[in-house]
């Protein structure tokens, strides 16, 4: 390197880091039956030393990326997700006044190349593709404002949907938050604009769902500044942002792909569960 | 002791082991700064080693009752809660054709005695008294007979609910999963025949629900099974089974009690949040 690259290098780094907005990926991994945070740069993992929510240092040690199973890339102790947050998914409904919530829970969330499992009775099950806010640090009752100071990073997620039990139960829980209806990942990735991604979703292949964040009704930081006035949120809970435009139904062996800008490509393939049928 | 009475009492104990049908009632607490579950005998908490679902042993360490700050008796990883479980709280809506169930947090729980914030903007928010299943055991996909197996034990629970945001959002989430809005306790007791306790709830002194779990519409078992179907449950995690009859607004420095026999009164006060207004 130059001594002129060196400087431009230096400049850049430090206006990265003082306007926060360097970008970088986080994973969670298995490697020798050793489950580690790391930081992904092109096909390196570096080895971090503690998570990623407690100022980890690096390791020092490398690998590939090739080398290690990806796990989902954090641990909630809590999974939020926001209903009809895009116009396009609204369709004729009224705009909601205020963020719809409603719930998944941590044994929902299954990683990128883990299967989606369908149970013997679901009959119409929808991926929704998704940005994931992730956030960083305890917070309870903020202002819009100061909401971006607690938000580490975002990833993408599917909000996987039983259309049929989400018309037919009392509440959408079974519908929502069955295990494996929360595929999340690959990466966490940080100092990105979140307000502007681009989000695409593809049923084995094919293009269905394909709009930037801008449009969401009510973005980011007033996602998380709501939620806040009634929930204390930990590092490492998530929030599902909504889906855009239309969905449609997955059947056992499709693969489903969720593109968010700057994070990469979600994938995971829908299984027909070995469940014990009539059981209830 | 006499040699006759040491004989009818190790008859009894032999007899209920085998039955499986132990009376114990189990708490969690801090006691100088310590965190610990312990066996509530009387006013005497015997200290436990571990935690209570993994084989805990006695510490040989006793307190009295008076000298612990009472904790909620577990650590769920999870928390469901079924809705319109008793005829008498359902009137003249349709008995459901199975569970419907809908979702609190870890972050809504609260312990004996600690306080039900009502944030600025709750207007009609009501007490629920419940009987809640807390799981023994990891289980996914059991049938209804298998499920007392994976059942640790019974505690009392407020499922409190705020019914204008219940009437108005588009899922019950703020309604019902606030933080706060799950109080627990005062202990876990296992070994109770759980189809047929009596439970009440008093506000202010005043009885104002009255009803033998037995008159579930689906009872504990099934409830469980159900579940399992659909969502891996963990030791720790809980469900609250439903409320019977009606139900009434509560205000600031109101007292709730819930009281399930064998395992006594769960106090809960109301008091006004000191939050940002408007800041959303």
């Amino acid at each position: 390197m130059t001594k002129k690259r060196l400087f431009i290098t230096l400049l850049i780094a430090i206006y990265s880091t003082l306007l926060g907005s360097e970008v970088t990926k986080y994973i969670r991994y298995v490697y020798q039956g050793q489950e580690s945070y790391g930081i992904l740069e092109g096909e390196t993992v570096r080895e971090l030393d503690g998570d990623i929510f407690s100022a980890p240092t690096l390791s020092g040690k490398t690998l590939q990326l090739s080398e290690v199973q990806l796990l989902a890339p954090c641990k909630p102790t809590k999974v939020i997700a926001v209903g009809l947050n895009y116009r396009s998914h609204i369709g004729n409904r009224p705009i909601p006044k205020y963020p719809g919530l409603f719930a998944k829970y941590p044994s929902s969330i299954i990683a990128h190349e883990e299967s989606i499992i369908m149970t013997s009775d679901a009959t119409d099950l929808h991926y929704e593709g998704e940005l994931v806010i992730v956030i960083g640090k305890e917070v309870k009752n903020i202002t819009v404002s100061e909401a971006h100071n607690y938000i580490f990073g975002v990833t993408a997620g599917n909000d996987v949907s039983e259309r049929k039990w989400q018309r037919d139960d009392l509440q959408w829980l079974r519908a929502k938050a069955s295990d494996t209806f929360g595929p999340i990942g690959p990466v966490i990735t940080t100092g990105l604009n979140y307000n502007d991604l681009l989000l695409q979703t593809r049923l084995n292949g094919e293009l269905q769902q394909s709009e930037r964040t801008k449009d969401l009704v009510y973005n980011v930081d007033t996602i998380v500044s709501y939620i806040s006035r009634y929930l204390t949120l930990f590092p490492g809970d998530i929030i599902f942002t909504g889906t855009p435009g239309t969905t449609k139904a997955m059947k056992p062996n499709d693969i489903v792909e969720i593109e968010l800008e700057g994070v990469g490509v979600l994938r995971n393939k829908v299984v027909a569960a070995k469940d014990k049928k009539g059981i209830y």
